[in-house]
């Protein structure tokens, strides 16, 4: 909250919100770290707990400069912006963004820069080494399987945050190069970066009107939606395994696919401009930024389709996109169609290939696991949100739209909308169903399930 | 097709559309008789392509009598209208059932009662004992596990046909004695045990006005959903299986609680009526029937979402009813549940179980490769539909009552609506989302795999 700070003070704008704010983190955290706990080990049930109750808290404790500022005066408002900040989900209640403080806009941009990597990567950077904070950041890392670049996990976490850093910062300056102010070239740059969608107009990003930050804004998200490590793998001059690398093939393969079909698709609308529109549109979905250049809303059925699909699918793996992952997608599909091959020869010996390798059985059911309880979440939010009178579509994307974290919603809404009109208790159930999405759904559950906290074993 | 005929000899209508129906299904089934093939063995990939094969003629065939008869002159028309009675859908292209002559209407009801029981296990009850037609009954019958009753295929094929016999007349005397005509009676019993949907009146149910005929038709859908072999079990006085049988279970709750929440829902709508019904719309659509008592499509959200929910459902496997079917939805979930207690303590060793028995991990397996692929084909035809400019909602619900087969679709059409507003494109895309949702999807893959006709193994 620092840096939110800064921006207040240089802005001449009232400080004592996120003051009182950073002073609260540190006497509730002084206080909760005085307990020492009496076995520090820390197991996968503890790992999932931990990053659970941890992004409840941020969210939580992200709220308070909203509240404080009375910018957001209600807290299940101001909570469901901060979910959506550290989810980088952006959906948002606010009716009139431009109104909104330099500080409090920044807050918003910045939590998206915070949760696209993950918290406790961030804190990791920081802390003492541990050996055993595996579990805390293969829970928060997604993606079905979680590779160490090197030996070191603070090592690890230290060289992502170095590019993620770097990378934003290259955006920052080409977006305001591109004539786009600093204060929103900087806001932004960290929303684009951790793939979130908040930013400081109304209209998002078609308020520049501007063929070259779009395209910035658009390579931008689809590069921030790749798995981080194959950047690391660039920069030791090891370009051949990002070539080599199946899910970018599928990501890359979803991209192009979804642009060509839209861009034909909306051709008599957009003359000339309508592979801008349709590539921005799949990029800013398919990385779940959410941001708009066009009121998607009132496209064609088929392109409205495939921006709902691409909503499901996400990024890739260990990128700050939200979403099922590409990679989890492609390992469903090959290990359905090896079914059906065995159902034609059933003495057939085959193995499921992913990236090379040869894929173990546990990672297939721990997908499939997955998608059995990422389709129960999105079953039982649809129903609970359903309660509130809008349509199936806009219920449906509403879902979809959290699920993934992308922000976004059609049907009555619209990229340019907001979830205002939804109740109270629906937020509420959206603030959960983003914080579980953006945690790959088990933390979550986890947490709730009453078998976690037995002791008998 | 004789008995059609007789109707319309009954009622002196044109015989001749049914009678050269018939001659060319002889003509042509003499002709491809009569080519011996080299190798009579029957094994997994062949049982599929018979029965997809054998499907699509069924739908072929099926449509002669109505483009002869010219009451619906267009092939493409009549093709739907056909699959969407064999594959015991309901979804019709007629504006105007009314006026439809008494022969053809029954040749609608009976091609649901026909195609709800399987069209190769009707032959199997008078063709000659073939032990090679596990394949074929097992391609056909519903559900992720085939079971035989007794030892012999036949004798399990004529003695489910004798239960099914048995149930319709049974339904059709009640029918009657509800003072709905004895004709209508017919048609709407034939419907209702096959669980398609075809009626004679253009508002389906809800012409009779009738609380009787209502409660009537709901617990035969109720009971026709239910695996038949079940009702085997009560003739043999076993009705301890019965109370067992988990699959029934889980399916009375789904019932239970979707016209619970349901009668509450529209309780304001429809004051002291409201769980007739809503008893009436959860089985039309659990059973995937699809007949209608009120336009369910002006329902508030929640109550047309549970129904969506249930058009995915669908009834218990070894009925009429089509769907994912309650066993797979309740093995997907026990095994999802058991992943999760699994990450909470990795070492504990768990083994499902399903209807008191450990389940093989080969079965769950096999479902979920189903789930991927029934995903993967509900979003090819979604897509391919979507080109007709319907909105999200009718597209979506389109493909999930046609893959269901249920019948009704939402958003823009309603219950009492038909699908001719759709081109013939998505007419036939819809036909054959029919016809490998009533296969349950892997047969209709299959064939069209270019890895089936390979000649290499």
């Amino acid at each position: 909250m620092f840096l939110p700070l800064g921006f207040t003070i240089y802005y001449h704008e009232p400080v004592m919100p996120f003051i009182v704010s950073i002073a609260a983190c540190l006497v509730i955290g002084k206080i909760m770290a005085g307990k020492e706990p009496e076995n520090k080990a820390i197991y996968a049930k503890d790992g999932f707990v931990i990053v659970a109750l941890a992004w409840i808290m941020m969210a939580l404790f992200g709220a308070l400069p909203f509240v404080l500022s009375r910018e957001i005066p209600n807290f299940v408002d101001a909570f469901f912006e901060s979910a959506s900040g550290f989810t980088t989900t952006g959906s948002t209640i606010v009716q009139d963004v431009e109104i909104l403080s330099h500080g409090i806009l920044l807050w918003r941009g910045f939590s998206h820069w915070i949760g696209g990597m993950g918290i406790l990567v961030f804190v990791l950077t920081f802390l003492p080494n541990n050996s055993q904070a595996f579990y805390l950041l293969s829970s928060e890392t997604t993606g079905p399987q979680v590779g160490k670049l090197v030996s070191k996990l603070k090592v690890t976490a230290r060289i992502l945050y170095g590019i993620y850093t770097g990378m934003t910062l290259i955006l920052i300056i080409l977006l305001y190069l591109g004539k786009m102010p600093l204060f929103d070239a900087i806001v932004h740059g960290f929303s684009t970066a951790g793939t979130g969608g908040f930013g400081v107009k109304n209209a998002s990003i078609a308020f520049y009107n501007s063929a070259y930050i779009d395209y910035v804004i658009s390579v931008g998200m689809l590069l921030f939606a790749i798995n981080f490590n194959l950047f690391y793998f660039i920069l030791l001059g090891k370009i051949i395994f990002v070539l080599r690398n199946e899910e970018v093939k599928w990501y890359l393969a979803f991209v192009s696919l979804a642009t060509i079909i839209i861009a034909l698709n909306i051709s008599s609308t957009f003359s000339g401009q309508s592979f801008r529109y349709a590539f921005f549109q799949v990029t800013t979905i398919i990385s779940t930024t959410g941001f708009a250049t066009t009121d998607f809303n009132l496209w064609p059925a088929l392109s409205k389709l495939i921006l709902i699909l691409l909503m499901f699918s996400g990024g890739c793996a260990g990128s700050t996109a939200g979403g099922i992952k590409v990679s989890r997608i492609a390992m469903l599909f090959k290990s359905a169609f090896q079914s059906i091959k065995k159902m034609i020869s059933p003495r057939m010996v085959q193995t499921l290939k992913f990236e090379n390798t040869q894929v173990k059985r546990t990672i297939i059911q721990d997908v499939q696991a997955y998608m059995m309880v990422y389709i129960l979440v999105f079953i039982v939010g649809l129903s609970l949100i359903s309660l509130d009178g809008f349509n199936f579509e806009t219920n449906f994307t509403a879902i979809a739209s959290c699920i993934s974290n992308v922000g976004p919603v059609l049907g009555e809404i619209g990229p340019y909308g907001n979830l205002n009109g939804y109740s109270y208790f629906s937020k509420l159930v959206l603030s959960f169903i983003m914080l579980a999405g953006r945690l790959e759904i088990f933390p979550m559950l986890i947490l709730f399930l009453p078998h976690t906290w037995k002791k008998s074993y």
